[in-house]
């Protein structure tokens, strides 16, 4: 059971798509991430549905969590119109890690690995070109993304 | 729009559950965490998928991760075995933090408050016994749970 085999199609944006589009795509499949990849289509980041949560409150009620009962519905309505305009690439952190990328030839255990090393609850696969196998960076064709509930499935078999 | 009308029902174990039936309620259900709640019921964690992929891994592999492609697949096969006899609350990292709660008469954005606070990708929603009321703590019934993507779903609205 290689990578390859575990990879599944899993909703992608890239740095420059709105982040309204982000979080419609997020609402539709109810999912808590996605997967931000660059132009070339590159995996560069997981964009959690609670990061885009984060961009709609006012500063001022993160800070003083009390201000938040103060927001009429009438206001709550319109708090989506704090993502118009704003792109995926300002939605991350600026600390936001890389995502977890396994090889298309690496073996379950390997995925196994690098999630609990990373504790990211998900891992891009990439097929690398020929000449950079075994080489280290983010280069290659996306072919899918492996969570940690289809691992545990894969893995559960028929316990 | 108070957070009990945005809550959903949502998997829960407890804490003296077995990990084996966690594990496979997160792969039957492709979720990324399930609520962990005490004997009363009151949440009391969120254990993620990744965690339970951590258990799976040899200790001396997540040191040493070339030593995974060393693994066979027969070997990978009896992975889920490591689980057995495990219960859930084993499986809790001891800095697991509490999962993010909201009282069923906050505020939408008031519960956006708290995700974002908490950066959590999910909040629980628990109706507060009348003479607790405003209290901190996280007595009482839970009602549900709202994920960031539900939340964002329902603030989208029509936008």
């Amino acid at each position: 059971m290689r990578a390859r085999d575990l990879a599944e199609p899993f909703p992608t944006v890239s740095l420059d798509d709105q982040a309204l589009d982000a979080a419609r795509l997020l609402a539709e499949h109810r999912l808590p991430g996605v997967l931000v990849i660059d132009g070339p289509g590159r995996p560069r980041a997981i964009l959690p549905a609670s990061q885009l949560v984060r961009m709609l409150v006012p500063g001022y009620v993160i800070e003083d969590p009390s201000l938040a009962a103060v927001i009429d519905e009438a206001h709550a309505d319109r708090l989506c119109d704090e993502l118009r305009g704003v792109r995926v690439r300002d939605c991350l952190p600026r600390d936001a890690p890389e995502p977890a990328i396994a090889a298309a030839d690496d073996t379950a255990v390997e995925v196994a690995a690098l999630m609990a090393r990373t504790r990211s609850p998900l891992v891009a696969v990439v097929e690398r070109p020929a000449d950079r196998r075994g080489g280290s960076g983010s280069g290659g064709e996306l072919l899918g993304v492996i969570t940690a509930s289809n691992l545990l499935h894969r893995l559960l078999g028929n316990t």
